[in-house]
């Protein structure tokens, strides 16, 4: 059962490959080297995808013999996979940390649908910032068509499937969002909707329109998911509805 | 200028490296050998994408010599792009030609969102029938994030999106899509939406639950575009309409 944002454990298969050091110190140096090469590995697959990455490079700037490093990671596939989960965690743990769920600041009354609004563009705002984060989409996007159903990556999108589907599932508790939506059904075609996105800007812009395709996103997005009873004022600010 | 579906000659960069056949007929057998290759290509990239297929499998398959193989394609890049643009337009030739555009059936009368929603409809029906057309949907995945800005798959999308946004627009002048949204950009985002749902059905279920999440996505995308006079029984029929 995944524990929430920021606690879980992503060690099952790529970490140590079942080997344990057998003291405390040695552990807690090996996790340091571990984070460093997932963070440099992030940067580099954002920057140039899964293909464009040369694994050899990645030892060589860890510093580290290949033994050493294929302890840590015994393929490109298993460093690909830690960095993208690494860096989704990150990124949806600065979205619920910063408690964008709750709305702008506006606290839980703020209403469902604002707080998802508010959560699409501040997504797109934090990986405008830190190019590391960009992992998530660029390197999401090569894992996406390596990986099929069963997948350890196809597992990896139910932390923001559950993200949304749960907004969801609020907004029709509190009258805001329509009830003739299955949540995790919506959930799942918002959640395409933004790789989508992600890739389209990353093919025509890399990456740098994509505050921009939330915004008309949204515009879309927001009028399919209000409730009929949903006045104008009510709907969540958008360009497109201001 | 591209001309209409069906027409459009992609021979532009990635057939005959600049050579021209000397005489006729052996330039007709060369264009039917590239064809077999192509649809070979396609084929293969449908049901294993880009890293998945060697090109000399394809060139073995062939029956060609290497050098004449080189010939008509200098790499597996231009292959690929060669087997996307050719899948691509014969997907939305067959869309175009059955007159979806038009309707379900129903002629010019039925509406532009009607249209936009059977056009998507039979574009999933179309995928799960034929693999080979699987090339434009799971070989296009890999393409996306293979290419970047001003490259000639970025060029390719213009024709569905051209298309796209096309039918918003006689859709805004019919009266039945909202006419706040900016046609190409609203295209974009519906393009990406497409992309998206595609990616996630490949990840998923190897692309087989297309036509169900293409419901899913109309459920959302139809009630976004209606134009606030539309009633309920201007709206294309659909599953969470019905």
């Amino acid at each position: 059962m995944p524990g929430p944002v920021g606690e879980i454990d992503t060690n099952r298969s790529v970490c140590f490959n079942g080997l344990v050091p057998p003291t405390r110190r040695p552990q807690a140096r090996a996790q340091r080297t571990r984070q460093q090469i997932i963070e440099a590995a992030a940067t580099a697959f954002a920057a140039r995808g899964f293909e464009g990455v040369a694994l050899n490079d990645i030892v060589r700037a860890s510093g580290l013999t290949k033994g050493a490093f294929y302890f840590h990671f015994a393929s490109k596939e298993e460093l690909a996979l830690a960095a993208f989960r690494a860096k989704q965690e990150e990124l949806l743990g600065h979205l619920t940390g910063e408690r964008a769920l709750a709305g702008t600041g506006a606290g839980q009354g703020a209403g469902a649908l604002e707080a998802l609004a508010a959560l699409l563009r501040r997504r797109a705002e934090l990986l405008a910032a830190d190019p590391s984060l960009r992992c998530v989409t660029r390197l999401g996007g090569d894992l996406m068509t390596r990986h099929g159903p069963g997948s350890e990556f196809e597992e990896f999108q139910e932390l923001a499937l559950d993200l949304i589907a749960g907004l969801l599932a609020r907004g029709q508790r509190e009258g805001c969002i329509r009830r003739d939506l299955p949540p995790r059904q919506t959930a799942e075609t918002i959640f395409a909707a933004i790789i989508g996105i992600d890739q389209l800007s990353q093919l025509v812009s890399h990456g740098e329109d994509l505050p921009q395709r939330t915004g008309e996103l949204l515009g879309l997005l927001i009028p399919a998911l209000a409730a009929p009873a949903a006045t104008a004022a009510d709907l969540p600010r958008n360009r497109h509805y201001q």
